[in-house]
C-alpha cells in the first residue's frame, strides 16, 4: 500500500537496485564466509556411518583450510583429545564459545538482517550431519501438510473472492473512483490466488534456505569463535548479513516481478492490483505461522524434555551427546527458530521503504565488521548500543534524505480513494518516530532481561526462597515491562495518524512500522533466547502493532465501514472476543509443549534407564525416537493453532459481518500485544536469571550458586517455564495478530457482499 | 440508572420492603446461629493470657451449650487430649473440618448471600482471640491511611465538578432536555461529595462488620461441624445469610435513603441527581479496592511466607501454631478476603432489581438449610449444582413474574436523555440471558478447577515432571478457561444491547449485568481459595464486564461523546493503553505479594533457628513480628496500584480528553476480563491438583503422592504461585475495571469541559 506514497520514478528504480544490490553484497559476504573452510560435504555421511573411539569423535571438525591454518589444527587436535577423555573439556570449551556466541548475538541487532545463523548458539558441528538430515526431512514432512492447506485455501481464495459478483467477467465501476472501470472481481479473484501461492512458496523456499544457509554458516563460526573474538564476530555477522541480504533482497524481487507482471494486465487498474497484490502477503504470512508454530512446538517440546532429564535429573551438561534428546533439541533450534524466522523474514519485505533500509543496513553492516574491531567478550555489550544507537540516526538521516530529495515537498497520498495531502516533513517525522520509539522498546527491553540490571537480579534473588516465588518475580516483571514500550507504540502510532493519514490507518502508520520492520528481522535473535532476543521480540511485536493496525485501517476501508464504534454491540462483541484470542491460542500451543515435553522426558527417562553404558558414554543413545516424537507432536499440534487464526477471519466475517471482524482484529491487536510482550521478557528474564547465578560474575550472584545449589535449580524450574512462552507463545502473537489483519483485507469484498449471515437471519 | 426503568411505585415500595426483609430475614438467622455457644466474648482475653500445657493448649474452646452439650463437651475434651499429646490428632481433624468446609462454601454458592464466614476455612478458634485482635488493629491501621485518601479525594471531587461551570450557584438548562432548568452544577459537586463519602464510609463500615460477623460464625461453624456435615452446613448457610442479608440490606437501605434525602433538594431534577448519586458508587468501590488490595497482599504475603517455610522447609501442615507466619496467615484470610469482600459486597448493592433478587435468595436459603439435608460429604458437590441451577431457575421465574407482572408490557427507558421504547418480554431476555450465562459461566469455571475433572487431573499429572511442567499446563489452563465465559458474556451483551438499549450502553446492559451482580456476591467465596471461589469469581468478572460497560455507557452519554471510533488516534491511544493497565496493575500486586513474602521467610527461618524448641512446640513463636511485616508491607504496598487506578481516569481525562478516556475504559474492560478469569483459574487449578494429589481419591492420585513425594513438591510450588494471583491480582482487576469506570462517569462533566488539555494546546 505504501506503494502510492513514492513517486513512481521511485517505485520503478530503486526497488531493483536496492534487491540487486542487496544481493551482491549478500554473495560478497558469502564468498567472505566460505573462505573458513570445513569438512562441510562430506560431513553428513561421515557423522552417520562414523565410528568414533567412544562413539562421539566421528562428529568431529576434521580439517581447516585458511590463514590460521596451523593454530586451528592444533586447536582441533587438541580438542579431539579431551573428547576421547571424556568431553569434559569440550564442554568447557563449548560453554565458552557458546557465551561469547551469546554476546555475538548482541551485536548482531545491529545488522539490520541479520540472518539466522544464531541457531549455532546451542549447535555445534558434532551433530551437524544429523541435525541437518533431520531438518531437512522435518521441513519435508511439515511442508506436505501446508501443502495440502496451501491448495485448499487458494481454492477458497478464488471460489470467496470469485463469488463476490458472481463469477462475472464483465468490467465493473470502480469502488473509489466510480467514473472509472475496474477490471472484473473474477480476474482479482484469479491473481489473488496466484499472488497468494507465490506468497506461499516463497515463503517456503526462505525458510528453507534459511535453515540450509545457517546449519552451514554455524559451523564456521564455530570454528573462527575458537581464534577469537574478532574473527569469530566477523564471521558471524556476515554469515547473518548473506542471510539477511539474500532473503530480504530475493522477497522483495519476486515481489517486483509479481508487481510489474500483474500490471500488464491490470494497467491503471490500482484498485484491483493492490487487491490481487495482498494475496502475496497472506501467503507469506500463513506460511510463516505454520513454520513457527510447527517449529515452536518442536524446539520447545526437545529443549523442555531434555532439560528437564539431562540438566535437573541426571545433572549432565546442556547439548551433551549422552542426552537422547539432544538431536531433536537441536534440529529444533534448526527447525523452529531458524526456518520461522526466515519466513518470517521474508514476510516483511514486500514494502518499498526497505529499500533505504537495505543500504543503512549494509553501511551498517561496514561499520560492523571493518570500522570497530572486537578483541574481547566484554567490548561486545557496549559495542551493541552503540551500533544501536547508530543504526538508529544513519536510519533517521536516510529517511530525512529520502523525504527531502525524493519526495516533492508535499503530496497527495491516494489510499483507497481518501485523498490526504501530506508535507514531506511530516512524513519524516511518522517514520522517526517509530524508529526511535524501536530505540526505546529495545533498551527498555534490555533492562528488563539482561542481568546487568537490577530487575533480572531480583529475579535471580528471589530464587533462594524457592521456585515459587521466581515464578512469581518472572510473571511480575514481563507483566511490568509492558508499561514502556505500549507507551512507545501509542506516542507513534498517534504521531503517524495525526501527521499523515487520520481518514485511515493505512498509509502512513505502514510506514511507520516499516521502520520497525527493519529492525523486525532482529525477531531472527528469537534463536538466542537471551536479551537480544527479547529485544528483537520487542521490536517485533512493536512492529507488528503497527502493521496490523494500518492492515486494519486497509481492511476497513477496503470493507466500507466508515466507523468502528465501541459502543455499537456488533463491534464490541468482537473486541472483547478478539482480546480473547492470544489467550486461546497461547493455551494451545503451551499445552502443546507441555505434553510433548511430558512424552519426550518419558522416553529420555526410559533410555537412561534400559541403555546401558549411555550415562558413562560407552552407550549411543536413540535420537531417532526422540527427534520422532518432536516431529509427530508439533505436526499434529501445530493444526489448531493455525487452525484457530486461519478460521477465525473467514467465520467472524461470514456469520457475523465485517463490523465484528473489525472489533475482533483491533481486540486481538491491544490484547496480543501484551500477551507477547510479556510472555518474552518473564522468558527472557529467567532465562538471564539463571545465566545470572551460573556466571557468578558478582558478590550477589555468588551467594545464590553455584550451579545445582537450590535456588539455581530453582532458576533452571524458571527457565523452563519461559521457554514456551518466550520461545513458542510470545512469538506466534505477532504472527496471530498480523495474519488475521491480511486475511481479513484479502477477503474485505467478500465479507461485505456476502458476510454477516447470523445477523441478516435476526 | 436502573431505577428509570421500574415505575415510581417499584422503586417507592420495593426497595424499603425488600430491605427490611433482608434485614428481618438475617436477624433471624442470628438468632439460630447464636444457639451455638461459644465462650466467645471473653475469648480473646483468655487466649492472650492463657498458659496452657504447652502453650497451645489454651488457644481451645473450652465450654458449649446448646442441645448436643453432652456430645460435644466429649468430644472437645477428647481433642484437648489431643493437642496436649502433641497436636497431630487435631491436625487430622482439623484438616477433616477444613475439607469439609470447602466442600461446604460451594453449597454456599447458591445461597446468593453468603457472605464472608468462609475464612474459617483456616482460622479455627485456636487462635481466634489473636485474630480478632490482629485483624481489627490491622483494619483500623489501614483506615486511617484510606481516611485521608478519602477527604483528599472528596476535595477533590468538589473542586473539579464545581469548576465545571466556574462554582455558578445559578440554575441552568438541563443537557438533555435544554428546555427546563436544572439545579446548578455546585449543587452537584456538594451533593456528589456527600454521596462519595458516605459510600466510603458506609463501605468501610460494612468491611468492618462482615469481619467481626465471620470471625464469630466461625468458631461457631467450626464447633458444629464436629457434630455432623449437616449442622455444620446449616449453621455455616445460616453465618453466610446473616452477613449477605445485613450488608447488602444495609447497603440498599443507605443508598434508598441517602436518594430520598437528595431528592428533597432537586425535586424532578433527575440528571442532578443521579449525577450526584454516582458519588455514592466510587465511594464504595474506593474504599473496596484497598480493602481488597491491601488485604490481598497481607494475607497472601502471610500464606505464601508460611507455607514456603512451614510446609516446604519444615514439614509442619498449614496452620500448625509452631508456624510464626501462621497468625498473619489467619489475620489476612480475615482481613483481606472478608473485610475486602464485606466492601466490595456492599458495594454492588446500589440496584433496584438486586430486591427481587434478595427474595429468590431467601427462597434458596430455605431450600438449602430446610428442604435437603446434606448427610455426608460427598452429597455437597452434587447439591451444589442443583442449588445453583434452582437458584438460577428461581431467578428467572422471578424476574419473569417481576416483567410480566409489575411493568407495563412496553415502556419507555429514559437514560440519559436518549429514549427507547423496550417490551417487557425483552426486558425479561436480557436479564435472563445474563442469568444463565452466569450459570454457564460457573460450570465451565467449575470444570477447569474442580479436580473431578480431566483438566486439573492433567496438571496434577504434570506434577510427575516437575514444578515447570506443572506451571506450563497451569498457565495454559488458565489461558483455554477464558474462552466460554467470554463468549457467554458476549451474547449477553449483545442481547442486552439489541434487545433493549443499543443508542447507549447504559440502561439495561446494567439490568443484565445485575443478575450477575446478585451471584456477585459469590465473590465473598474467594474466601476459600478453591473450586467454588474460582466460580465465585468467574460470575463476579463476568458481571464486573457487564457493569463496568453499562457504565462506560453511562459516561459516554454524559460526556457527550458520539460514538467512540476505534479508527481514530485518540482512541486507539486509548484502547491499546487501557489493555495495559491490567498487567500493570497485576505486577505491582504480584510483586508486592512475592516482596513480602521474601521478608516473611527470612523472618520465620529466623525464629526457627534462633528460638529453641520452637520446632518441637515447647517454646511461642514471635508471632507479632510476623504480623507487622504483613501489616507494614500491606499498608505501603496497597498504595502505588490504588494511585494506578484512582489517577489513570484523571489524567487521561484531564489531558486527553474523553474520548482517549473512553478508549482506556474499553481497553482495560476487554483486557483486564481475560487477565483476571485467567489468573482466577490458574490459582484455582493448581490449589485443586495439590489437594488432588493429597487427597489421593483414585488410583492415579495415589500413584502421584504421597504428601511430600516430589509430584506432591512440584504441586505445592503452583499452589503457592497461584495464590497472588488468584487471590490478590485477579479479584482486584474487577475492581480495577468498574472503579476507574465510575470515577471516569463522575468526573465525566469536568472532563468534556476542562479536559483534553494537551490537544488543546497541540
Amino acid at each position: 500500500m505504501g506503494v502510492t506514497v513514492l513517486p513512481d520514478l521511485g517505485t520503478e528504480i530503486l526497488i531493483p537496485v536496492c534487491a540487486i544490490i542487496g544481493i551482491g553484497f549478500s554473495i560478497f559476504q558469502w564468498m567472505l564466509v566460505s573462505k573458513v573452510k570445513l569438512t562441510s560435504g562430506s560431513a553428513a555421511s561421515n557423522n552417520s556411518g562414523g565410528s568414533g573411539k567412544n562413539g562421539h569423535g566421528d562428529y568431529l571438525i576434521e580439517e581447516e583450510e585458511g590463514i590460521n591454518d596451523h593454530n586451528t589444527v592444533l586447536k582441533c587436535a587438541e580438542i579431539q583429545n579431551a573428547i576421547s577423555e571424556g568431553l569434559d573439556d569440550v564442554i568447557a570449551n563449548l560453554q565458552q564459545i557458546q557465551a561469547l556466541l551469546m554476546v555475538l548475538e548482541s551485536l548482531l541487532l545491529t545488522s539490520c538482517f541479520l540472518g539466522e545463523w544464531l541457531a549455532m548458539k546451542y549447535t555445534s558441528s558434532f551433530w551437524k550431519g544429523h541435525i541437518l538430515d533431520c531438518a531437512t526431512s522435518f521441513l519435508f514432512t511439515e511442508y506436505q501438510y501446508v501443502g495440502i492447506f496451501m491448495i485448499a485455501f487458494a481454492i477458497l481464495i478464488f471460489v470467496f473472492l470469485g463469488s463476490v459478483k458472481g463469477f462475472s467477467t464483465k468490467s465493473q465501476p470502480c469502488t473509489y473512483e466510480p467514473l472509472k472501470f475496474c477490471k472484473p472481481a473474477l480476474a482479482t479473484a484469479a491473481f489473488s490466488t496466484i499472488a497468494f501461492v507465490l506468497g506461499a512458496v516463497t515463503s517456503v523456499i526462505s525458510g528453507f534456505l534459511g535453515m540450509k544457509i545457517a546449519t552451514y554458516a554455524n559451523a564456521r563460526t564455530t570454528l573462527e569463535a575458537r581464534k577469537g573474538v574478532g574473527k569469530a564476530f566477523i564471521t558471524a555477522f556476515r554469515s547473518g548479513a548473506v542471510m539477511g541480504f539474500l532473503l530480504a533482497a530475493n522477497g522483495l524481487l519476486v515481489l517486483y516481478i509479481a508487481i510489474n507482471l500483474f500490471k500488464l494486465y491490470y494497467g491503471d487498474d490500482w484498485e484491483g492490483l493492490f487487491e490481487a497484490i495482498t494475496g502475496y502477503g497472506l501467503g507469506g504470512s500463513s506460511m510463516a505461522l505454520f513454520g513457527r508454530v510447527g517449529g515452536g512446538i518442536y524446539t520447545k517440546a526437545a529443549d523442555v524434555g531434555a532439560d528437564l532429564v539431562g540438566k535437573v535429573e541426571m545433572n549432565i551438561p546442556e547439548d551433551d551427546p549422552r542426552n537422547p534428546a539432544v538431536i531433536a533439541d537441536n534440529v529444533g533450534d534448526n527447525v523452529g527458530d531458524i526456518a520461522g524466522m526466515g519466513s518470517d523474514l521474508f514476510r516483511l519485505i514486500c514494502r518499498v521503504l526497505f529499500s533505504v533500509g537495505i543500504i543503512v543496513c549494509l553501511l551498517t553492516t561496514l561499520f560492523a565488521t571493518d570500522f570497530f574491531e572486537i578483541k574481547a567478550v566484554n567490548e561486545i555489550e557496549p559495542a551493541l548500543k552503540n551500533q544501536l544507537i547508530i543504526s538508529t540516526v544513519l536510519m533517521t538521516i536516510g529517511i530525512a534524505i529520502v523525504s527531502w530529495v525524493a519526495l516533492p515537498s508535499s503530496f497527495t497520498i491516494f489510499n483507497f480513494g481518501t485523498q490526504k495531502v501530506v508535507k514531506n516533513w511530516q512524513l519524516f517525522l511518522c517514520v522517526a518516530v517509530g524508529l526511535w520509539a524501536g530505540l526505546i522498546i529495545g533498551f527498555v527491553t534490555e533492562y528488563y532481561t539482561s542481568n546487568a540490571y537490577s530487575p533480572v537480579q531480583d529475579v535471580a534473588d528471589s530464587c533462594r526462597t524457592g521456585a515459587a516465588t521466581n515464578v512469581i518475580f518472572g510473571l511480575a516483571l514481563g507483566y511490568k515491562s509492558v508499561i514502556i514500550p505500549i507507551f512507545a507504540i501509542a506516542v507513534s502510532i498517534f504521531v503517524s495518524f495525526s501527521f499523515a493519514a487520520i481518514d485511515n490507518a493505512g498509509g502512513i502508520a505502514e510506514m511507520a512500522g516499516m521502520s520497525h520492520r527493519i529492525r523486525e528481522r532482529t525477531d531472527a535473535l528469537d534463536a538466542a533466547g537471551n536479551t537480544t532476543a527479547a529485544i528483537g521480540k520487542g521490536f517485533a511485536i512493536g512492529s507488528a502493532a503497527l502493521v496490523s493496525l494500518a492492515l486494519f485501517g486497509a481492511f476497513v476501508s477496503r470493507a466500507s465501514i466508515s466507523t468502528v464504534d465501541v459502543l455499537t454491540p456488533k463491534v464490541f462483541i468482537g473486541l472483547i472476543v478478539g482480546a480473547m484470542l492470544p489467550y486461546w491460542f497461547s493455551a494451545m500451543t503451551m499445552k502443546s509443549v507441555g505434553s510433548a515435553a511430558l512424552k519426550m522426558v518419558e522416553e529420555v527417562r526410559r533410555q537412561f534407564k534400559t541403555i546401558p553404558g549411555l550415562l558413562e558414554g560407552t552407550a549411543k543413545p536413540d535420537y531417532a525416537t526422540c527427534v520422532k516424537i518432536s516431529t509427530d507432536a508439533s505436526i499434529k499440534e501445530m493444526i489448531p493453532p493455525g487452525a484457530l487464526v486461519m478460521l477465525t477471519p473467514l467465520i467472524v466475517g461470514i456469520f457475523f459481518g465485517v463490523e465484528t471482524l473489525s472489533g475482533v482484529l483491533a481486540g486481538a491487536l491491544v490484547s496480543g500485544v501484551q500477551v507477547a510482550i510479556s510472555a518474552s521478557n518473564t522468558g527472557g528474564a529467567w532465562d538471564n536469571a539463571k545465566k545470572y547465578i551460573e556466571a557468578g560474575v558478582s558478590e550477589h550472584a555468588m551467594s545464590l550458586g553455584p550451579k545445582g545449589s537450590d535456588p539455581h535449580k530453582a532458576a533452571v524450574i524458571g527457565d523452563t517455564i519461559g521457554d514456551p512462552l518466550k520461545d513458542t507463545s510470545g512469538p506466534s502473537l505477532n504472527i496471530l495478530i498480523k495474519l488475521m489483519a491480511v486475511e481479513s483485507l484479502v477477503f474485505a469484498p467478500f465479507f461485505a457482499t456476502h458476510g454477516g449471515l447470523l445477523f441478516k437471519i435476526l
